[in-house]
């Protein structure tokens, strides 16, 4: 497996997610398209492929529409796109259209249904969902699950596979 | 949080893990050790910390003492060390005293009580468990299911806080 060009810029995808956070795009099997912001997602080698993994809450939109999807894309924006992670963070795709309302666009993607949001100065990840796991919140460090599972909202894994990485 | 040090080596982390593995080192609650190689591993940001996560199979002697531990540490040699990778990957710990038999001496870690394997020219993560989940085998890809799971050991998934990091 030659792994340079799905983790050469790792460092940095690290460090946008961690500040500024990136877009997660899925389009379901029925045609249905949402974006999300996220902040957390691992990356790494898992059943001999190269795995991107992120994780989502019930509660979520995306969620409904990751359950019934085959694949999900990310984006992650190397330059300033405060203005719509902040806007795609606070809407609800069940009341919004966020796509319209957000001022985003998407493009087809290469390998996967799902598309990708057609900014310039990016890096996207094409992922086929391979795995999804309910987080097991009986073994879950306590203090997480006091700061951030008030709701008792616990998130659902999704493993993809990176079927294309590139940037634009 | 400052990711740089977390992830700096990211891609040359991930080379290493697909060609020759790491180690992984776990001390459980009674004092039992024990060393194996791993080829996957995730690495990014869940709960707003730097997590490093694992994957090992029931059938594992290092499951039984992850299962009892607080924390496990990977080193991520950055020399040849095939042989010693070799050994620790053919042989069970259940068995064999794997640092004695393969030539490897452990050194206490600076934050977790597993140590870290005592090897010039490597990356060492001391990870603290913060969540464990059974990989959910009925949402698993079928040509995963059947090319790496016909004895059914599926993973359960160790998700580390990632205390410490660094090279020696």
């Amino acid at each position: 497996m030659d792994t340079a060009n799905y983790f050469s810029a790792c460092d940095k995808v690290m460090k946008v997610l961690s500040t500024q956070g990136a877009f997660l795009t899925v389009k379901d099997r029925t045609g249905k398209v949402n974006v999300m912001t996220i902040g957390w997602a691992l990356l790494g080698i898992v059943w001999r492929d190269p795995i991107l993994m992120v994780a989502v809450r019930p509660s979520r939109y995306t969620f409904g529409l990751l359950e019934n999807a085959d694949d999900f894309t990310v984006t992650i924006p190397f330059s300033d796109m405060g203005k719509e992670l902040v806007f795609c963070g606070t809407y609800s795709g069940s009341k919004v259209d966020k796509f319209k309302e957000g001022g985003l666009n998407t493009i087809f993607a290469k390998k996967v249904n799902s598309p990708i949001i057609d900014i310039k100065n990016a890096r996207h990840y094409e992922c086929k969902i391979v795995q999804m796991s309910a987080l097991d919140k009986k073994r879950l460090n306590g203090q997480y699950d006091e700061k951030l599972y008030q709701d008792r909202q616990y998130h659902t894994y999704y493993f993809g596979k990176i079927s294309d990485c590139y940037e634009t």
